[in-house]
């Protein structure tokens, strides 16, 4: 069974008591935490540096596990806390540490430190690891590349199955995953994949050209991590292998990384659509300057916007003075607008970000909203008519109708287009947020209603 | 390389010609379609059978591949597509592919047939597939049960290693990931898991017993599938094993799979938080009809929760009616708040939803909201007071500034506690939607703009 959070919270209390003794039984700890599996360790060890501040007991705690268990550890923690922790490791350690580590996490690390230590740690290291470790931590941040592992199994073209059954077995201790092989010629380039199953189940003096999938899928080693993780999702991969721009094969990104970064990706998305920047951890653990940052931007460029309802209303002073009644479906009407719009906004980013709409949807699409949204403003106008009769007889009535009426449908195709618009000038559609479109509607349902009053009234 | 859009959109026109051709070359066309990936062919298929509604060429293209490839085609459709070209299928040739499918995928497109159909397919099945079948179609949609599969390797508890690897060769062809194996005892109880790679490595001679791991992660077959999704993520698993009340093991669930629940579970979010119902499809495919309906409901009731804001406006109508220009400023208080207590709600809702805080974060998080919203606040408030000055002078500024800290203070504690007060009556955090959480605001924005505005002025 997996751990819920209360026995979590027990199990740290637990450590926490036992860590802090005077002289700790190491032994009786290290029988407890190899029960304990490395993510739930790692959230642990989250706790105590976040709440407790408690840095030396995180190190005596590593220090009881195995080189290898507390790099798995410490590859479960968010980036910030594996610097604090590091921070405080000699370098002999911190170099064993690493080299246990797996490379795309110890590139991600890497990147992370100060200039000073990487190029201590650099100098310290064997010529090939340094090399590999410079060209991981090259890749720029949000591709294939920064998210790839060196860690896979390579065949040569030409080995029969038994010889690569072989090399399997004995990258089996340090290769990200075995299940997936790759077939390199002398270049260095892809050529063909065959899972281990397959090669199972073939008979050992066959060569593997003969039974490899030549037609692999791919991705470039500067392509965006979202595109990465949805090729994984589409093809149901195991890992993914990642080409430079001559083909040849330079990493894969692996089904659990893809996996993060599609989770990290909804939640960026799910942030910005309601106009918050994009967080650098989960907002219990964010600093509160960061929180308030990414906030405030959109929510004072809001602010101006929403002058132009303002504006709006101030254009029409003489009509509201006229009937102030007018001003009781003012927040009923241009609410109702933006909770319109927000949610066709909604519905096409979410199905452009899963690849469910295309541009060349757009047609049909629009179509459908004209049919949805008319049906929906109707069904509006006819909920709220009776209450117009109520406040200001009937002429009100026929005017909060009305309006309602072509405010959702305006406000809904505003709200379906401005997603598609942004992809067109290459902004993220995630940025047509519901409080953008609310304002937008805002604005216009402001002039809409006040135009038909003046009118009719 | 995988294909891109417009190379889809290519290979389905050339194929629909191929097809639609007098005698279609079916050599031609295997050999085309033998180069394409199921995925591919799926989403080619199901635009033939929605944009251009051809059901006769689709059947004719699915003939053409083998049953095994057609098998796999048609996991990767929808399942209402997947019903409507079954419905035209023979049950022989139904009772082939069915048989050709994977368990999980079997019993989801089973439980979408007609009554008729289901009894006519059952009693053409052998005892052992059937009771599989209509064990596996039982368990209720949303639980672990409902997208486990039942081809998983298990392997008799005191087996070697020889004869594990032997009995991993023999499943290879149906199980769906030969790369997890389980070891289960007499009754049928899960006792331990080991990897294929622990496997490969191991002493021929040795016993699984000993080798295995006994502390398996399971989850119980009743239990929501995004918490197996959840489990899979945050211990990178391959396949998370399912257990029913005894601890047997029936089933198990893939990463590919658990990648899709967290898929549509982001997406089912996304929709919920502009207060739309859950599609069970696509934003393109969905029936106009159903569109309607899942955006309808709530925007009807908060046309009537909008009254309050009206009814707010109503009871301040004197104060109003004695100096309008406090409307001007009224969207963009209302707004304002709105957009703060949004931007609150959805850093909770998703939070919660990828199990970065818990209720016991509760009180941490209000502090810091009250942090962050009370500098929010100010901020706005400060970028607003030269136009309150400007529209009305320094009384009217400080009623505008006032009523802005207020506002946005008291909308983004709203924001932040409705999601935690939801979870707590079992309602999901996610309906605390921005327009649920605007809508609140709008009232009480209004109620406390015009108080200060009676009580300054």
């Amino acid at each position: 069974m997996s751990l819920s959070d209360e026995s979590l919270q027990e199990t740290k209390v637990e450590l926490l008591e036992a860590l802090t003794q005077e002289a700790p039984n190491k032994e009786v700890l290290a029988e407890r935490l190899s029960e304990l599996r490395s993510a739930d360790i790692a959230e642990i060890l989250e706790d105590i540096v976040e709440d407790d501040e408690d840095l030396p007991t995180v190190l005596t705690l590593l220090d009881i596990l195995s080189l290898e268990r507390a790099a798995n550890v410490l590859g479960y923690l968010p980036g910030e806390v594996q610097v604090e922790i590091v921070e405080k490791l000699s370098d002999t350690t911190f170099l064993a540490l690493l080299e246990e580590m797996g490379s795309d996490e110890r590139a991600d690390l890497f990147n992370l430190l100060d200039e000073d230590r990487r190029e201590a740690l650099l100098r310290q290291m064997a010529h090939q690891e340094r090399e590999d470790l410079k060209r991981l931590a090259s890749y720029e941040e949000g591709t294939a590349g920064a998210i790839m592992t060196s860690d896979y199994v390579a065949i040569a073209s030409g080995m029969t199955v038994s010889q690569s059954m072989m090399r399997v077995r004995q990258t089996a201790p340090d290769a990200e995953t075995v299940y997936q092989i790759y077939i390199v010629d002398s270049d260095g380039k892809l050529t063909g994949t065959m899972s281990l199953r397959q090669l199972m189940v073939a008979r050992p003096g066959a060569v593997v050209d003969d039974i490899m999938i030549k037609d692999v899928i791919s991705i470039g080693v500067d392509e965006a991590q979202e595109e990465a993780a949805r090729v994984v999702a589409r093809y149901d991969l195991l890992a993914l292998p990642v080409i430079d721009a001559d083909n040849r094969m330079v990493g894969i990104v692996t089904h659990d990384d893809a996996m993060d970064v599609a989770e990290s990706e909804a939640t960026e998305d799910f942030h910005k659509g309601m106009s918050i920047g994009q967080l650098e951890d989960g907002v219990s653990r964010v600093p509160i300057w960061s929180l308030y940052r990414k906030r405030v931007f959109w929510l004072v460029l809001l602010v101006f916007a929403n002058l132009f309802s303002g504006a709006g209303i101030a254009y029409f002073e003489e009509t509201i003075a006229a009937q102030v009644a007018l001003v009781f479906f003012l927040p009923l009407l241009i609410g109702s607008g933006g909770n319109a719009g927000a949610q066709a906004a909604t519905l096409m980013v979410r199905g452009m970000a899963t690849g469910d709409v295309g541009v060349k949807d757009w047609g049909k699409l629009l179509g459908r909203e004209l049919l949805v949204a008319g049906s929906l403003g109707i069904t509006m106008a006819i909920a709220v008519t009776p209450i117009g009769i109520m406040r200001g007889g009937e002429a009100l009535a026929m005017v909060v109708a009305f309006s309602m009426v072509t405010i959702v449908l305006f406000g809904s195709l505003l709200g379906m287009c401005l997603p598609f618009v942004l992809e067109r000038f290459k902004v993220d559609p995630a940025t047509a947020s519901a409080p953008l479109v609310t304002t937008l509607i805002d604005a216009s349902g402001v002039v809409i209603y006040f135009s038909i009053a003046t009118a009719i009234l």
